[in-house]
Parts: structure tokens; sequence; C-alpha cells
């Protein structure tokens, strides 16, 4: 079995120049220039190199799996655009959003065109449970629409609490990830418990991904993440670390939290002084450990119902998210 | 054969009502709610009642075209919210709007939702060629992504000439009751002949349907048309009977005319004064040759391929544009 970390370079170097291919035609400029430049962003791509390992695991081949690959990277990217419409976020992946660099009505078309060109894509997967495929695919967005909702909605909620954001990420951040491991094991052939230990472990590092994504939104450093670092803070958005913290932290702590969140006071300082009171209450420890946990469950999961496989990808896959630093 | 107009009368309240109980969830209300408030709006229905007839044309029954319509008729929605935001439109068949009632990122939401949803019903379509189905309609997606995308560019080109008209309106609007109708057909195990002149059918009622539409924004009366009227000159769209009107109309008109669609001075007077030049000018009459000339085209191609055929439905449903009041 090739070294796994190797191996993800491989596969995302070749998604990065696919998708950079991925559009060919040029008109109308204003719809097909947007797809090419969100498409030639370079991502982590870890849904689609998830979704090729957990095929391979099962003994499906990399062929079986590119088309869907890509069918899933996209449409992760089509939600990326939109999301950042509504979050009106400035940058992705160190480059303007498409919105700010066009504008509100081009970036719309530019998702919409996005989730037609993923269906392309995953029609292009040569197996006989097309159909099956296709359903979880819709199925999946429109989880996916359903976590953004919520996600939205608790921007403006006075209150949240820990299972209305798990429940909000599970849709939003859960799903996609949980269907990139189960289509898979579908385009792998595997047995239905293969399959859906595969969609359960998808699903356990998804949620583990969510909260990482959540709290390095606050701890990181921006030009590591290439995205506006406390925009969630900004939004007033209540993630798992935020929530935690303003479970413990006394009264004048708790008034600076309510002002950042409700009136989006969020200079430099202002974060600084949340990641300073993040690791002061412990909440940097115990988000980490919650994510460990889900990632634990993961493994589980594998261990429990596929232990006869090779592993070594998928582990490595649910590894990098328990460590990752953007 | 059933009278046509009584039939397409029946199928569209049967649209209604099902489009209304289509979906069923509740949570978050704010995706939800706003899908239903779209889905039990009443409209035309006339691209899943123009599927139902062609796939019964050819020897189909209502079953086997049911669900496509239905997904049709979805597809069509999703389009019409995403554009009302684009355009920033207020009414919609009489009502508010999604992102006015609501607001932007809910609206967009909503359209995202609606695309899954279509899917959901068009994979319940019992056919062999599900994949083949699928592809034609994620491709329409693509067209009238484009469609939409080349309308927006219109708004600022400063010239627009009735071929970059054209070509736009064949995406935006044609491409999709184009493929209502091909649906129909294949659904209704058609022979490829039958297929492709349903095809160019379709396509030809489409174009006839849009430049039908763009006179009405006009010279129709608001009550009756249920949508802002005179909003294509508010945004300064060039449709066909306005870019048939700057061809004749001397200086001043002109004047005139480029002020409104430049400044967006469409008050009741404004849009007024156009009608009468409209008229005036015999924009009016020369538009409506022009539609009959595609209604013509259309009706053709049914005789030239479907001779055979019972087409009284299908005549129906293009003599319905000729003659359309709304």
């Amino acid at each position: 079995m090739k070294n796994s970390k190797k191996y993800y370079s491989e596969i995302s170097s070749l998604i990065d120049s696919d998708l950079a291919k991925a559009v060919s035609i040029e008109f109308p400029p204003n719809l097909y220039n947007p797809m090419k430049y969100v498409l030639s962003s370079k991502g982590k791509r870890f849904r689609p190199v998830l979704l090729i390992m957990a095929c391979e695991t099962v003994g499906g081949s990399f062929q079986d799996a590119y088309n869907a690959s890509l069918a899933i990277e996209i449409l992760h990217n089509f939600t990326l655009v939109h999301d950042d419409i509504m979050d009106d976020d400035q940058l992705r992946r160190g480059r303007k959003t498409v919105h700010k660099k066009w504008n509100n009505s081009i970036a719309i078309l530019t998702g919409d065109g996005l989730i037609a060109l993923a269906y392309r894509y995953l029609l292009r997967s040569k197996t006989e449970r097309i159909r099956d495929i296709i359903k979880k695919f819709s199925e999946a967005i429109i989880k996916i629409c359903e976590g953004q909702s919520l996600d939205k909605d608790m921007e403006s909620a006075s209150e949240v609490n820990i299972d209305d954001y798990l429940d909000m990420i599970k849709r939003k951040t859960g799903v996609l990830i949980s269907i990139s491991a189960e289509l898979g094991g579908i385009l792998g052939n595997a047995s239905e418990t293969e399959i859906e230990a595969l969609k359960n472990f998808g699903f356990e590092i998804g949620i583990a991904f969510q909260i990482q994504d959540d709290l390095l939104d606050i701890i990181s450093d921006e030009v590591v993440i290439g995205k506006d670092l406390g925009s969630d803070l900004a939004l007033g958005k209540k993630t798992y670390p935020i929530i935690k913290l303003l479970e413990c932290v006394p009264q004048t702590g708790l008034n600076f939290l309510k002002d950042v969140l409700e009136n989006g006071n969020t200079g430099v300082n202002s974060i600084r002084r949340v990641k300073t009171m993040l690791h002061e209450y412990g909440i940097v420890d115990q988000t980490q450990s919650e994510i460990s946990r889900h990632i634990d469950k993961a493994v589980a999961c594998l261990n429990d119902n596929l232990a006869s496989l090779q592993l070594d990808h998928l582990m490595y896959m649910s590894e990098m998210i328990r460590n990752r630093k953007f």
C-alpha cells in the first residue's frame, strides 16, 4: 500500500489539475470565468480524496471513484460560493470571493452552474447503481441547505445550545463528508455493512472536521487559513468553542463576548482577547477533546466493521483532521 | 381525446395541489417555509402540462410522465426565485418574491433546495433511460444559467442586437420548454425521430413564449400579469420589442428611450409612452408576427414528423402561446 500522505497529495494534485480544466467553454464569460476561477483555486480536496480512498479500501479502483470524487468537490465548491454571499465573506482560499470579485448575481449563477456541473461528473460514473447514487447526492444537497439555513438562523439567535449546534453541523458538514465515504463504498461494490460503516465513519470525521474548522476560525493565523479570520465571530455565530466559553465565563467576560457577537466588534484586539479567553478557560483543550472523541468513534466504526481490510489510508484521513492546523 | 383546454386545466390543478404538498417537513422553517410558499403559488404550469401532453401524444401514460413534469415545474420555480433576487423584483404571481418576504440568503437557499427537490421528483420516474434523462436535465440547468448570465449582461450593454437577444432567450427559456417536450417523448417511449421533433417543437414554442413574455411585460395590465410591470425596462433590458423600437424610432424618441433604459426612468407615464410608441411604430404587430412565425415553425415540426398521431393537445399548447394575454 502506498504511503497515505504521499498518495493524498498525488490525488489532490490531480484533482487540482482536472478541476482547473473542468470548464472548457468560454461563453458567456460572466458565467464561465467565475466558475473557472472557483475551480482553479486549490483547496484541501479532503472530500474527493476520502471518496477515492474509501472506494479503494473496499477493493474498488481509482477509476471507479474518480468522476464521483470530482462531483463531490464541485458540489462542495458550490456551497462555498453561495455561503460566501450569505456571510459576505471577502476571502476564500486566500483569494477574493466570487461575489466580491464580480457581484452577487454572478455568484448566485456561478453556484447554480456548479451544481449542474457536479451532476455532469457524477453521471459519468460507471455503475449500475447510478439511480441510487444520484438519489443520495440530491438528498445530501437538501440536507446541506438545511444545515446552512440553521447556521444563518443561529447568527441572530440569542442563545444556542450545543445540541442545536451539533444538529446544524451534522447537516451542513457531516452529510457531505459522510456521503463521500459512502459513495466510495458503493462505487467500490462494497457490502451493505461496509457501506454503512463508511457512511458512519464519514459522518463522525465530518463532525470533527467542522468543530476543528470553528476552532481554527478563531485561534488560527489568517495567513495560514486563507480566509477571513474570526468571520464566524463577526457574524455572531455561536460555534462549538464559543458556546462552551459562554457556558463558563464570568460576567465581565460574558458582557464582552456578547458585545462581540451581537455588534460584530471583531477588531484584532477583540479576536486576540477571545483567543486568550479560550485558552484560559480550557476551551481549546476541551474542544480538541471533543474533536478526538468523534475521531475515535470514526476509527472504532472502521475497526468494528472493516477489520479485514487495509485501513491505513482511512486512518490517515481521520488522524489528519485530529491534527490539522489549517 | 379529451378537450385540450379542459385537460390542461385538470392537469394544472392537480399540479397545483401536489406541489403545495411537495414539502412535508417543517424544520428548519427558514428553508421549508419559503420552499412551500413558492410551490403553493399557482403558476401557469405550462412546462409540466407540455411534458405530460407530449408523453401521451406518443402513446405514453400520464403516470409515465407525472413525476418528471413536477420536476420540471420545480426546476422552473428555482429559476424564478434566483432570477427575482438578481433582478430585485418585488412581485411574482401577485405575491411578494421570496427575497422580499424573507431575505436574499433565504432566497438563495430556497432556490438551491428547489434544485435538489426537482431531482428527487425526476428520480421517481420509472424508466430505463434514467441516466439519459438526468443528463439532459442537468445540461438544461447549465444552459439556463448561461441564458440568465447573458440576460444580466444585456442590462448594462449599450447596444444589443436581435441575434444576441435570440441567443439569450434560446438558453434562458427555449431550453427548459424544449426539454419538457423532449422528456415527455422519452418517457413515452417515442422513437428518436419523434423525440427530436418534440424537442424542436418545444424549442420554437419556447422562443415564442419568451418574446410574448417580453411584449406583455410592457403592454399588459399589471393586475392581470401579477408581477412588476415594466420591470424589464426598469432594469435596462433590451428585449425583442425594445430592440425593434430602438431600430426605427427617430432621435427624440430615441433619447427618451435611452433615458428610460439607462436611468430606470419607469414611472407610469414613461411606461405608457413606451406602450404608445410600440403601437405607433408597428412594433406590437411586428412582435406578434415574430411570435407567430415561431409557432408556425413549431407546428410544422409536428406535422412533418408526427403526422400519424393525435396532435390536438400539442396544437392547443402552441396556439395558447400565440394568443396568451398574461
